[in-house]
């Protein structure tokens, strides 16, 4: 084998890949990156066999061959490389020569065919969304998944349900203390479909999506599988077996007080309250609800906190306590300048909500005693 | 006490003073930032008995008192506050009120007389220089001081000698397989003093030290103590007791090679090697030097890698081998486009210095077999 590449070119396609590469594993193969141009063009190749992401590079086939390189080392080779064409040379997987300039490195590899390839998919069922959409939602969503411990009992909770019908696509996590749901109109209409992606792949896609407005992802749906195509990337990931929790059976549009508040002031004031919770503590903050203006309390053994808040109230006066990281998660992802809230009483969830019904975030309260 | 401030003002203040504060101690009160404001200013100080930093803010003294706050927690709080005029308020020092429009923080802190105060330090003896050169030539230096394990069996050299003589300030460290010199010249001439100041000292003033070329630092040298008055801020620390090491017989200018190289180029080279070296590996970088080029290699488990640079040599051929992160150190904070590199034979150390006499680093060779 024999390859070139522009420098820039080369880093690009192994900063994508590297997503799908474990730091340490068991199986030294799947440390490595494989780089395939035994079919015309130049294919790197990370998979965990969790998750696999594979993108086409820019290159020149001098002699065509396929070789798999620690992705590391690899990638430390050719950022550290002059700012020059790049060549990969290899007799065989023993010997690989990476040159650039008057720079030359000598390593090993492992053979191509011992490389854990990705499973062929089908390309029947899917949808189209854009990059721009996808990368928001999956932001807007995957706060409030299950950390990989606790969802060890349950782990629909550590994924997040895919389900589109129509022209929806309707995007929820939940952790048992909070449901997050976004839903997206789609330029066309699909059938009925429902799968549970792991939250881990959703966030690698969400840090190599470009996330332009223009530009489009296809996902495709295969009964154990999910693959995510954008530009010359495809993203291969197993999905979470199993039926999602019923969550339209714990939404509730019933409500008895409504407030709408400024976003950013709101936030503002919950992450200061945060100062007087040490780590383990569960301290609630407390939100006194009248006409309008709302007090903000938080007691800790650190001190005490006050602030006002101008609201717009309708329904009645309301005490209720939230644990503040909940709201904050919630609050940072809304990008509307005001939020309204629907509660019914101190014991119940409220609900963070837009009237188009593109998010709702429910957050269970905390008992308190003052 | 009751005292207003600028947000920005505050916060530039904490930050100044926060660099002696310890993050875990086993007295309280070390962990705090003393907010004086009985004598006509208001002063802030941090201070863990080692380093002492005090820092004079502007704000107004609307009753004046003193009391020290958590400095984490305070800094914390003044930094969430709204961008708005910040007042703290204290009848006592268990209650302690910080506020800034509408919202309030109620902490308690410590009585101002609890706090380890700064020592008094007498003014005589002292040499004035610039904060630029100040911050570079600890930036130039600082590196090849012994880390503070190893350094156990010799205190001093987890220090950096001080020594003026005349017009001359010579700042020197070392760790035991090198030596870092910088030489400055002074606008002023002053006597001969000689003392070993703390690295984490120095670091911490590099830090803080804004580094203007036409704005001064003023050091003033007593028995145990270094203090460093700069803007409106002064910083007392111990010194390290003893003879320093003598340098001066450790430094020969004799030499059987001298190559001359582009800095940034060889540097390139020397970074790249490294990626062959696990953390725990001590494998040298090996240099051929013939006329008019130099050939660098590094063989390890992990490959191997060879490169020419290209250089100007005088007197013989030499075959050496370093430690490549101890020529990084030193080539990475040398601002010439070419350096000079003096060389007697393989065993013998090597001196990268400049005609000017203004800097020069000795290392020690590593011995290898081929």
């Amino acid at each position: 084998m024999k390859l070139s590449f522009e420098k820039s070119d080369l880093i690009s396609g192994i900063n994508i890949v590297l997503k799908a590469v474990p730091a340490k594993s068991p199986m030294p193969i799947l440390e490595c990156i494989l780089i395939d141009a035994s079919a015309g063009d130049i294919r790197l190749t990370g998979n965990d066999t969790e998750i696999g992401i594979e993108t086409t590079v820019e290159g020149e086939i001098l002699e065509p061959g396929r070789i798999a390189l620690d992705a590391k080392l690899f990638s430390d080779i050719v950022r550290r490389m002059p700012d020059d064409r790049i060549y990969i040379d290899s007799e065989d997987s023993e010997n690989v020569r990476i040159h650039c300039g008057k720079a030359n490195f000598n390593i090993s590899g492992h053979q191509g065919d011992d490389f854990v390839m990705l499973p062929e998919m089908e390309r029947n069922n899917y949808i189209c969304i854009s990059e721009f959409a996808l990368k928001e939602v999956i932001g807007q969503t995957i706060f409030s998944i299950a950390p990989g411990e606790s969802s060890s009992s349950n782990p629909m909770m550590s994924g997040e349900l895919f389900s589109i019908n129509g022209g929806r696509l309707k995007v929820v996590s939940l952790d048992g203390h909070r449901i997050s749901i976004r839903n997206i109109d789609l330029r066309d209409t699909y059938g009925e479909t429902e799968v549970i992606v792991p939250g881990k792949t959703l966030s690698e896609i969400r840090s190599i999506l470009p996330g332009e407005q223009d530009k489009d992802v296809y996902l495709y749906f295969a009964k154990n599988q999910i693959m995510f195509e954008f530009g010359s990337t495809i993203v291969i990931s197993r999905l979470i077996e199993g039926e999602y929790f019923h969550v339209d059976q714990m939404i509730s549009n019933d409500y008895e007080t409504k407030i709408t508040l400024n976003r950013q002031e709101f936030l503002a004031a919950i992450e200061r309250s945060t100062l007087l919770i040490r780590e383990s503590d569960k301290k609630p903050i407390i939100f006194d609800i009248k006409d309008g203006n709302m007090e903000i309390t938080m007691n800790s053994v650190i001190g005490s906190m006050h602030e006002e808040v101008a609201v717009e109230k309708s329904g009645s006066d309301l005490t209720i306590g939230f644990n503040p990281h909940f709201l904050i998660d919630a609050l940072r992802v809304i990008s509307d300048e005001e939020v309204s809230i629907y509660l019914i009483n101190s014991k119940a969830p409220c609900f963070i909500r837009d009237d188009e019904d593109h998010y709702n975030y429910m957050i269970l309260p905390i008992n308190f005693s003052r």
